[in-house]
């Protein structure tokens, strides 16, 4: 038995075969991969990593399973999950993954699959249990991956304690004393207060935490350098998550024209100016903007640095996240009945409106050529997809 | 006006000018220094970095400078001070230091002088003024640099809420609400028991966190590693501040050979044991281990290895920091008299011998040759001083 | 200069002024008067006072006139009207004031004009004025009873910290932070979303705490033992604010009868039980419930209980508190404009309809009789206006 | 299955059984007993009960039993003694008690023997086996009442929280995981530091909460009212148990004459001032303080109010509370030894001198009095013990 120390939960034990796994590089270089990227260049506190998030959802995943009264061998299993769940992230987690075709949760099962670890956990489980559960298929799956995972409930929590922003703090207990596993992971009526209040931490948190706008603004800097990585051949795209936050400033930081210089306007906070926000509720149809080609950018990207005469790849067009809101689907169990949140709350139907409130799309260009924007008609070179 | 939002002391507000030091590159730069060094391998909650700390003390320095009833000039030149105090800090702040012969204040002076900083400052202030308070000198220089000084108050409270340890929690307001300023910052009796508490906190997270002894065999195989670079030119030692975490650990990564090898055994946790650990308390003269000369130690190493058939420089004596608990001086106003606080506090007086209890010289070695050194007079190679 | 230390907001500072008005009797009896009244019988730690919350307020209030820019005369003017504001609570604070024709405003507007506080008040400023900013009255009365208070900024955070439910944890920095006082006390945009967290906040605290279904229970039964006590001329209802929570629980338990009857009950947790829970959403016109006659409640209490054979006054007919959630009305500043909150917010417009979701008309019983009531048409005594 | 939400603990399950144990009137007058008597008129926030405190040592109670490896049966049994270790407490808790000649143990012993309460505990305990842990008897006592117990743990932090006074933080979770039972509840070596700074916590809490100087003088002032009404038969004190505040407060309020008069100026805080104040470690015996005899006390107060025209019983002497810090005699498991805290803790060492620091005893007399009492030679009216 070990003890590992997590200023959010308290000590958390670990018996030998999750130190096993805990030991492993894979989850070792978490340590080095921040949680939320970028985001302590606005919030100084948010540098806690992956790692502790992992052992953090460990812990809430034992407590939940123990809620549900899951047999030893279940509850080892999805501990064993938790600790896993995040080995896909590449570096800065989300911000390196918005560049990628293949997402973290594949990246996931692929490491597990092809190191030491597919080993370690043939000892006690089946592997491809240990990954159908990760990628939130089955009942158990919902536990890791699904509306209201323990995924979540760490985050919004451990979030809110490093940038200081109260609003993710959400009523865990109240959640996971009121749930119930049958063929899908349940909520009891008497819980709902409890999934609003964490889908209303997360709409409040959006805007101020995980969408800020200058986070939004360093994230499409820092992209824009990686994606050159990719393009001239330094980086191969299928190998990001061998890499943590360390190597990739490492190389970034030794790379010498655009890349250097994109990077050292992020070092020394000279951003790139925002010159268009397009808020998503003033358009007849938000979803379209969803919808545009990646190419569609690229090319109206670089028509409109022509038409401005600013260099290329200097004028960045950010879609903003898809706000999905995916706890409003949560499965509600009243009286006989199993039915979505969103059917029997109020305030969650209001918020699937109002999450468009906050997301806009931006364009951003470097200080020095963002006068020369003033009355230049961005949206001529944008197509909206209906 | 611009706020920073901190984890610990909230929404912490900076004028214009105060902005315009922050964000010079000597204090972004402290962004991506972690406070505790290598801690966060031991409670991975402390990736907190000296750049929050640093925010922090000026938000407590200006808090001080109310209580204190000080003008709205010299309340600005403490902030500025508080900003920059820890700019010379090296690369993992205190354990790059620890094999440096230059301090990080000389380093804090010297940048001042060398940059921008100075004339940032001079536009407001004398800036040999600033320097003087950040070396602790005058009356002004006790509160950033003294006793018990806002920089001391910040990183107790800082650590704790990083690493989740409680002992560290003290009771700022007592402390700054029962200080007062004369020919030197005096603390009325009242806030007498706030400063035991202080001290005490301290000496809890002493042996918890600061000297924890996994974090201590990681120091000592990163500064072995830093000793190697610098002995290769790599690095030069008088260059050290202008580095971060990222820079030193690219480097690091880049060699071969046994530097390649120490670090790769702190990644992946493979960590020296430590076959020797000698309890200060059990010597007749606990100071004298403090004595030791480096070459000494550098000499009995090397001896060490050889009779023991181990690689040179994986043998690692560690001298464990000096438990120096200045707080036990402190000045207390107590009716017309000025006495240092140990002279007055039983608990105080205790402490001064209780704080050699956790300390010990420790011997640590490469795992696969621990075994050998079963038996091993360790103690007939170094030579203690009277 | 005095300090009282309060476990929410730290050290807070008095002068000698504001300790002459604390000292007063009328002051002091709300030491003795809970905040929350019987909740404390459904969250064991609500026995938080009065008392605590008028010096938090007042707290809040100086915060806000720093931030307000306001002149220490005006700060100090505040400063007395929140120490104020509540003296004209009776016991169990908004529990006796159910069962009254007058409202705590009045009792503590003329609590002042009867008292040495005139006198007190009278040294430094103009009574009236205090009075009329405890009533709200002009710009300055919105920072102490308007839209979005430190009175309710207040209570949110103190009510969460005692009963331990999270959902009260609000921004008080960003909020205040970013008001700015014209012919109205204005909120700017940016903040918006600490507004609609608090709406939201006091949305999910309704039915957690303020309207818990055991508290209502409770509430009703004390408020028929306090009408009784009226009726019966033992407590004149003009002097409620001459009794503390004390006072009235020694009256009551020196009756005999029903009133004695009613309290053995609470004591004994021997609780009526709900026989009718009428949902306010489910009704065309749920606004009408609120302008139900007081004498044609009591009327058909009496018809309910010779109907069922229950004796008298032991059939409870309890309308809940009207949820009006003022805070829809901050007035927000967006460019050159003021608008209503609701009007700019998606999620408050949303809760103008959610918070009667909530809501319902209950009628309680003792559980020896609530077998009787099966299948009784309640509804059929109980005449709705349109 | 119920839950009840702790402010401290969160939310704590609680089984049928122990719901008909907390349902009991003897366990819900603990609702009405505050736990720190009169200290919430020197620390507002300090209004919590004894119920609050029970239910939270039920919790601890239950997560050291799971620590311990102890079956459900014992650990049902360590949950019930913890609900019921307190329900001897007279009113304002340790206050009656001080006037007492019974202890709040004995009169529990009592009350369970004589109430509901043995049927209760019959159907599934040995009731004497209850009772014998509650006094502390064998292993399975030294979890509830021993060295360091639940009870201690949970009072700390509980008085931290509501006092808001850091100081009794303590790191419960790492005194409970370094816990094991065998002839003795033994702490390992490893948990030494955690005993140590709860020492410490107890030791910083003595002089700021619990005898803080105008608690001391409320507390002598009420035990004289409370005295009066033994020695008028207006109360018997061998029923003291049955009275909560709010009765006590009431029979107090409905006296005339000395005993109105002492508790009016409670009320209006015209409380009397101290003319003597003898640090007890400034005699040569500090022990000996606590073996005066109490005929001694009241012939010392009575000859001294007679020779300075004082009122009869308006001369009050206090011998403060004795500093036992029983934690020191917490048995601590070194390799195969079994020893004292104190042997091997040279700050557990130094505390035993110094928990005399801050006591002193005192005398207080009428503020309208304290003027005659200058140069008045006290101690010739007390006789020291040797």
């Amino acid at each position: 038995m070990k003890f590992i120390r997590d200023s959010v939960h308290g000590n958390l034990q670990l018996d030998e075969f999750e130190i096993s796994l805990v030991d492993t590089p894979q989850v070792q270089r978490l340590r080095r991969i921040k949680q939320l990227g970028f985001t302590y260049l606005v919030y100084p506190g948010a540098n806690h990593s992956r790692f502790e998030h992992s052992i953090g959802s460990m812990y809430l995943a034992s407590r939940l399973a123990e809620i549900l009264n899951l047999n030893d061998h279940t509850k080892k299993m999805l501990r064993a999950c938790a600790i896993l769940h995040d080995i896909g992230h590449g570096p800065f987690s989300h911000v390196s993954e918005g560049v990628m075709d293949t997402s973290h949760e594949d990246f996931t099962s692929q490491i597990i699959k092809e190191s030491q670890l597919i080993d370690i956990l043939s000892e006690i489980f089946d592997p491809h249990e240990i990954i159908n559960i990760i990628r939130g298929r089955g009942a158990l799956g919902q536990i890791i991956s699904g509306e209201i995972d323990v995924d979540r409930m760490d985050y919004l929590l451990r979030d809110s304690y490093y940038t200081g922003v109260a609003y993710g703090v959400i009523d865990v207990e109240r959640l996971i004393y009121n749930m119930k596993l049958e063929d899908n992971l349940l909520l009891d009526n008497k819980g709902v207060q409890a999934a609003e209040s964490t889908l209303v931490a997360r709409y409040f948190m959006y805007p101020s935490v995980y969408q800020h706008h200058t986070t939004r603004i360093i994230n499409s800097m820092f992209r824009r350098c990686l994606r050159k990585l990719f393009e001239r051949g330094i980086i191969l795209p299928e190998e990001i998550y061998q890499y943590d936050d360390i190597d990739i400033m490492a190389i970034i930081r030794s790379q010498d024209g655009d890349i250097k210089d994109l990077n050292q306007r992020i070092e020394d906070r000279e951003l790139f100016k925002t010159v268009l926000s397009l808020k998503l509720d003033d358009l007849d149809n938000p979803e379209s903007i969803f919808k545009i080609k990646e190419e569609n950018i690229i090319r109206a990207e670089s028509e409109i640095s022509e038409a401005l005469d600013i260099p290329a790849d200097y004028v960045i067009i950010d879609i903003p996240e898809y706000p999905s809101f995916d706890e409003m689907r949560t499965l509600v169990s009243v009286d006989d009945r199993v039915v979505k949140l969103s059917e029997i709350s109020s305030i969650v139907g209001a918020l699937q409106d109002a999450r468009f409130n906050h997301a806009d799309l931006c364009i951003y260009v470097p200080e020095e050529h963002a006068k020369k924007t003033s009355g230049f008609s961005f949206l001529d070179f944008i197509d909206l997809p209906d």
